[in-house]
């Protein structure tokens, strides 16, 4: 498969928007050992980094399909600083839904942030499977593809019946603006259409994507927290609120895990770990260990 | 209510144990602000710390009636040394069934680790209103106690009858080592008979027990966490593992709470928020915020 063309721009550097975000090169230094770099490529895959915002009781939103803000000023400019750093950021499609994303970084100096172009941003994937993201005119990250603020988004879709029959418009409208419907197979288990991870990025790795960002929500992290996707995921860097959501979020927690004489034995474990206090909230950083 | 008079034991100081425990001075400092001091002293309440220690999703441990070690053994020196600050360690009788726990202190220089007789060491409290702790010569805190390394344990228990019937052996057990059942009334809920934090703390604090370490389980915790108890609690001291337990662990999440449109908020929220990375842990400390 060839690589995508970059989607179009005028070529002058933008002057920097009112919500554009600093990050400072002290802290830049912390989450190097994190950070995709030509050591950490690999020949078919990208370098993953998995990365999300938790409450201290571990969940990511107060309710499902809601938004929570959770992070402080700071680390919202560390996960801007990432973005930076990356080539594509992939969400699952029910956080498409309930957020409205806009997956584009706003980090001094990149592209429509008084950067050239769209330099430094990162390609916008969302991983829908059967087509249920209904993108608009007024979805924010096709906006600001339109604005030559953000690329455009690639969309990974599974059931073609599915979004043949809705998605003429929707196919159309992101072609508009540079972006596409990507196909990758998957495996009907209850109805849903389950891709395997290795395959979602190795596809993107076609697609000229070495590097990705996988941002959340709560169906995607935790599908990536088993054991069988950990060697697919390079680093992992959670950001931690001093906040308890309460009963009833939307909570990340892998599934539970047995050895073979049946006994509970722990999900999933860091290793490489390094603790970084950032404002009120702690950035933990980490690879995936046995 | 008069105070209990100290327990009975030796005089001479005891060589150290080879369990003994040792916390640097820096790390104490860095503590200092949350530690009970003359400036905290309430006039009819302990000064309250919370304290207990989590995965990455909140489970203190992986299923419910287990004990799973979570944190690394500087962690295991800090809460050895927040024991030696306070009067009396308090956990529920889910806890005290689970893990038939010690609940004394080993740090260096308190009694029984080195130090003179009982100084130092921590009055063990269990809260177990209907009397379904077993407790026997065979339980951890009994054998302590006779051995002169930590004190006699207190239980608070509700239902009289309950623990008359089966309680008179445990009792003569309790009392032969210094220990005491403790009546605090209750409301009758559902079958359980739940007693006020409020009633709790001021019993404890008639019985010249100045501060107290509550440090779980989930009940517990989740009760103290809840808004009507937050003035109840002066400081949190929660330790963060670098590991994800899984589904269907036991987990620290207080009840979920509405405002008064009925949206959504946060359940908890710590102020005066400091960071420790502890080894391959964060300790996070702060004071419950409104
Ligand atoms: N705090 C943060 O850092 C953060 C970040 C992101 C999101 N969030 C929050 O998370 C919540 C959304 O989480 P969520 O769990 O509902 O949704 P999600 O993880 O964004 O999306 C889940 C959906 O993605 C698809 N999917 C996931 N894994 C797949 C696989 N292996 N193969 C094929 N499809 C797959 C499935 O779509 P189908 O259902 O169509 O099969 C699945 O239902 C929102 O409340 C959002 O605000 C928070
Ligand atoms: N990681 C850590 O730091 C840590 C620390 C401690 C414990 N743990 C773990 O936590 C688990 C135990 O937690 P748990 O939730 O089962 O038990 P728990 O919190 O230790 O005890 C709960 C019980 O205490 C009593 N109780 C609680 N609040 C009360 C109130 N306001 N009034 C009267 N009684 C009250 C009730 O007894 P009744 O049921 O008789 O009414 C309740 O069921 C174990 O797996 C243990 O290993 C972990």
């Amino acid at each position: 498969m060839a690589s995508l063309p970059p989607t179009a721009t005028d070529t002058t550097p933008t002057p920097a928007p009112r919500d554009t975000l600093h990050f400072p090169p002290t802290h830049q230094a912390q989450l190097a050992p994190y950070l995709p770099s030509p050591t950490t490529t690999k020949p078919s895959l990208p370098h993953v980094t998995l990365t999300f915002a938790t409450s201290l009781d571990s969940a990511l939103a107060l309710a499902p399909g809601t938004q929570t803000l959770l992070s402080g000023p700071q680390s919202k400019a560390m996960t801007h600083f990432l973005r930076s750093q990356h080539d594509a950021i992939l969400v699952g499609v029910g956080t498409a839904i309930a957020d409205d994303p806009s997956l584009n970084c706003r980090l001094e100096g990149v592209g429509g942030y008084g950067g050239r172009e769209l330099e430094g941003q990162p390609r916008p994937v969302v991983l829908d499977p059967m087509g249920r993201w209904d993108v608009s005119e007024e979805s924010k990250v096709i906006r600001l593809a339109g604005e030559g603020r953000g690329k455009a988004p690639l969309v990974l879709v599974s059931d073609c019946n599915m979004w043949r029959e809705a998605g003429e418009e929707r196919r159309k409208l992101l072609r508009s603006v540079g972006g596409h419907y990507i196909w990758v197979p998957s495996t009907e288990v209850n109805g849903r259409h389950v891709m395997e991870w290795r395959e979602i990025f190795s596809t993107l790795h076609d697609l000229g994507i070495k590097s990705a960002m996988v941002e959340g929500g709560a169906g995607v992290i935790n599908g990536l927290l088993e054991p069988r996707n950990a060697e697919l995921v390079d680093s992992v860097v959670v950001t931690i609120a001093p906040t308890w959501l309460g009963q009833g979020g939307v909570v990340v927690s892998p599934p539970k895990r047995v050895d073979q004489d049946g006994r509970r034995v722990l999900a999933a474990r860091l290793k490489d770990v390094k603790w970084i206090p950032l404002g009120e909230d702690v950035v933990v950083c980490g690879r995936l260990g046995g």
